[in-house]
C-alpha cells in the first residue's frame, strides 16, 4: 500500500487543524512521500494496509502531509481526531506508535501548534508569571531560587535549617530536589512542617516574602494528599517532576489546587536530547502551559547541561510568548537551573532577560562558607546585573560574591 | 571537582542495592572514570560541585559505579535512596537529570534490577497470564486480538458492528486503537454499551470467551470513571496507553480496578529507539509488571515496527520470567502487535511460543472479504501452527487462509 494518499501539497491548513511539523528520515529503500505519508497515516486514521471498513467520512477524517521538504514534514490534523481536554490522548495519537515505524531511520516532533478551540478546552497557568510576581511583590527583577543540596540524605530538620540559611543569605525560593520526595531519612510531612516553620521566621527577618516548593510526586492518590497536606500546612507552592508523574495525573492536580504548580522536567532529555528519535522540549514545554503549570525548568544555558542557547530561548518563548498560539493562555514562568553560580548570573539575564528564576544548588551550597554566604553571593551578583555594575566591580566591595567569583570564575 | 569518589571497582553491591545498567559514552575531554562518576552522583546524591551542606550520613547513600568498561557502567543504589512503592520517584532519580548531563555524549538506561524488599512494595499484575487463561479457558494456544480499523472516525454502531465480526470469525480479545478514547464521533459510553452487547451476543453464538479492552486513556480523574463505567457496563478489561498516561496515574488505577488492564506502549520509540539517549523497552516492561498491567504490547518482530528480534525477546523475558528479579510477581502477558498477517504467525509462534496474545489490525480489516473473513483467516493460521500443519497445505482447505496468503503472502 502506498502511504501517498495522505500527502498533498495544494492542502491549505484549516484554521482548525492541528499543526505538527516533524524532522524525518525515511529508511532505505523507502521514498520520501511514503515516509511522510506514513507519518501522517499512523498518527491518524491509517494502518499499514488498507483496510475494508474504512467509511467516506473517516477519509475526510486523514491527516494530510501538507508540506515536504528535505527532511521536514508538516502535518495538519482535524481537530475532531482529538478529545478535547485529554494531553494523553493527543500524544498516542501525534506522539505514538509513529517514532517506532519501519519506514523511517529518524523521527523528532519540533512543534505542535494548536487552534484556539482545541486551546479553550484546558486551563493554562493559573497564576501565571504576573501572579507569581504579585504573591512575591517582586516586579523589577529575576527571582533566586536553591535547591536543598546534598540532593538526598538530610534529615527533616538538616533539610530545613538549610533553608532557612538560603532564605536568610537572600533567595526567594527553596525547593526539594527531583528525587526527595518521601524516604525514611525525610518524612514528607515533617519536612513540609520544619520548612515552613522556618520559611515564616526567614520571612519575619528579611521583612520578604519566601516560597518552599515541597515535591509531592508520587502515585495519584498519594500525590493529592500531599497537595492537601501543603495547602493545610499554609505553603504556597507545589512542586511536581511532571515527566516521570505523567501528563494524567499532572492534568488532575492542576484540577485540585490553587497552589502555584513548579514543574521539575526530570526524564526530559531521554526523549529531547537525541538527535534521532524524540520530541523537543518546546513541545513539552508547550504542552506543560497547556495543562497549567506556572513555572518550568527550561535549561540554564550557561551550566552542567547540554541544550544549546537556541533551544533554551525556543522553549522559553512558547511558554512566554502573548502572541503565540497559546498566548490567550497565562505565561509560565521559565527556571534556569543546573549547574549555575553567581558569575553566570550577569550573562544569564542579558540571555533571558527578568522574567525567570535563576536556580543554584551546588553553586550556593558551594560556597566556600556555606550557604548563606553563597545565597548572598547569588542576590549581589543579581543586584550588579540588574544595575549594570561589573560584576567583578561590585565584588570588590561584596566579601560573599568575590570568594565566589574567587572559587568559579565569570562566565563571559 | 572529581566525580571519581563516585566510582570504587571494589564495591560489592549489596543484597539490597538497586542495581542500574548504562551504555554510555563521555564527551570530549571527559575521563571514562569522570563521567562514570558523574551518572552514579547525579542520580544519587551527588551535583557538580563539592557541596558544604553534605554529611557523613550522606556521602554512605552514595551510588557507587562499580564496574566500568568500555561503554557500560553498572552502578549500585542503596535502597534507602528510594520512596517504596513510587515509580516516578524512582525515574526522577535513575532516569532523571543524567539525560541532560554536558559530560556525556550518550546515555542509555538498558537495565534495572531490583532487591526483593523494593519489589515487594508494589502490587504486581492482579491476574498475569494464568489468570488471564481462566478467564478465557485458553490453555493451549495464543489468544488471537484485533484493533479496530480504522483506527479513529467509526461511530459506536459501526465499531461495534465490526467488533462483532471479528469475534464470530475467531478473535478472542478486539480492543480500541490507541488514539480513541472519547470523540464525538464515537463517545465513549455508547462505545462501551454498543460493543459489550455484541460481545455477548458473540459469546453466545460461538460458545468461546470474548474480550472487549476499552480505552479509558484520560486525566485521572475522567479515567477512573470510564473504568468504573466500564466495571459497571459489564466490561471485562481496560486498556490504558500507559506512556502517554503516565507512571503515577497508572500506578493508582491499579489500586482502584480489579479488571486484567491491557497496556499500550504508545510513545515508548521516543525514549527506547534513539541509540543515543534513552532507556531499553525492557526497563520500561519491568516497571509496567512491578506496578501490575496484566497485558504489555513488547513488539511483532514482523511487522511494521522495528525493533529487533532480541529486543523483543528480552522484553518478553523481564515479564515472564519466574526467576529475574521480579520473578516473585505474576508474569505479564506480552502482545505481539503492529502490521501483523496470517502469513507471520506460524513464525511468530516459533520465536515467542504459546504465551503471547497475538494482534492484528490491518492483518484482519485488509482481508479481501473483510474482518469476519480476516479473523478466521487468522484463527485458520493460528491452528496450523499450533498443531504443526504446514500453512499453505492447511490452506488448501480454508478458504479465507488461502486468500490472506494470496494477497500478503507468508513470513519465512
Amino acid at each position: 500500500m502506498s502511504y501517498k494518499e495522505y500527502v498533498s501539497r495544494d492542502y491549505k491548513p484549516a484554521r482548525t487543524d492541528i499543526i505538527c511539523e516533524f524532522n524525518f528520515k525515511p529508511a532505505k529503500g523507502v521514498s520520501v512521500l511514503d515516509a511522510a505519508g506514513g507519518i501522517a497515516a499512523e498518527s491518524s486514521v491509517g494502518t499499514w494496509d488498507k483496510v475494508m471498513t474504512e467509511t467516506k467520512k473517516v477519509s475526510n477524517m486523514r491527516a494530510i502531509a501538507y508540506y515536504v521538504r528535505k527532511n521536514i514534514v508538516r502535518i495538519a490534523y482535524p481537530l475532531e481526531l482529538f478529545e478535547p481536554g485529554n494531553i494523553s490522548q493527543l500524544l498516542s495519537s501525534v506522539a505514538g506508535n509513529v517514532f517506532g515505524m519501519d519506514i523511517l531511520n529518524s523521527l523528532l516532533l519540533k512543534d505542535i501548534i494548536f487552534p484556539k478551540n482545541y486551546v479553550k478546552s484546558f486551563k493554562g497557568p493559573r497564576h501565571g508569571i504576573n501572579g507569581l510576581r504579585k504573591k512575591f511583590k517582586i516586579y523589577d527583577r529575576p527571582l533566586i531560587g536553591t535547591i536543598i543540596k546534598p540532593k538526598i540524605g538530610l534529615s527533616s530538620s538538616q533539610h530545613a535549617k538549610i533553608a532557612f540559611k538560603a532564605w536568610v543569605g537572600g533567595c526567594d525560593i527553596v525547593k526539594d530536589d527531583e528525587n526527595l520526595t518521601n524516604q525514611d531519612f525525610n518524612p514528607f510531612k515533617l519536612r513540609v512542617n520544619k520548612t515552613l516553620a522556618l520559611m515564616r521566621k526567614a520571612e519575619q527577618l528579611t521583612g520578604e516574602k519566601k516560597a518552599y516548593l515541597a515535591n509531592v510526586t508520587a502515585p495519584y492518590d498519594e500525590m493529592l494528599k500531599r497537595v492537601k497536606y501543603v495547602e493545610k500546612a499554609g505553603g504556597t507552592h507545589i512542586m511536581i517532576d511532571v515527566l516521570t508523574v505523567g501528563w494524567s495525573a499532572l492534568q488532575e492536580i492542576r484540577k485540585h489546587t490553587k497552589l502555584p504548580i513548579h514543574a521539575h522536567r526530570a526524564m526530559h532529555a531521554a526523549m529531547t536530547r537525541s538527535e534521532d528519535f524524540g520530541m523537543s522540549m518546546k513541545v513539552i514545554a508547550k504542552l506543560c502551559r497547556l495543562i497549567g503549570v506556572d513555572q518550568l525548568h527550561t535549561g540554564g544555558i550557561l551550566g552542567k547541561m547540554s541544550e544549546s542557547k537556541n533551544e533554551v530561548l525556543e522553549t522559553v518563548e512558547a511558554i512566554t510568548s502573548k502572541k503565540n498560539d497559546l498566548g490567550m493562555l497565562k505565561q509560565v514562568m521559565p527556571v534556569a537551573s543546573g549547574g549555575l553560580y553567581p558569575g553566570v548570573v550577569e550573562k544569564l539575564v542579558k540571555i533571558l532577560g527578568k522574567d525567570v528564576i535563576i536556580q543554584a544548588g551546588g553553586g550556593i551550597h558551594g560556597h566556600p562558607r556555606g550557604t548563606e554566604a553563597g545565597a548572598k553571593a547569588m542576590r549581589q551578583a543579581l543586584h550588579a546585573a540588574i544595575e549594570r555594575i561589573p560584576l567583578k566591580r561590585y565584588a570588590e566591595t561584596h566579601e560573599e560574591l568575590k570568594e565566589a567569583i574567587k572559587k568559579w570564575g565569570v562566565k563571559k
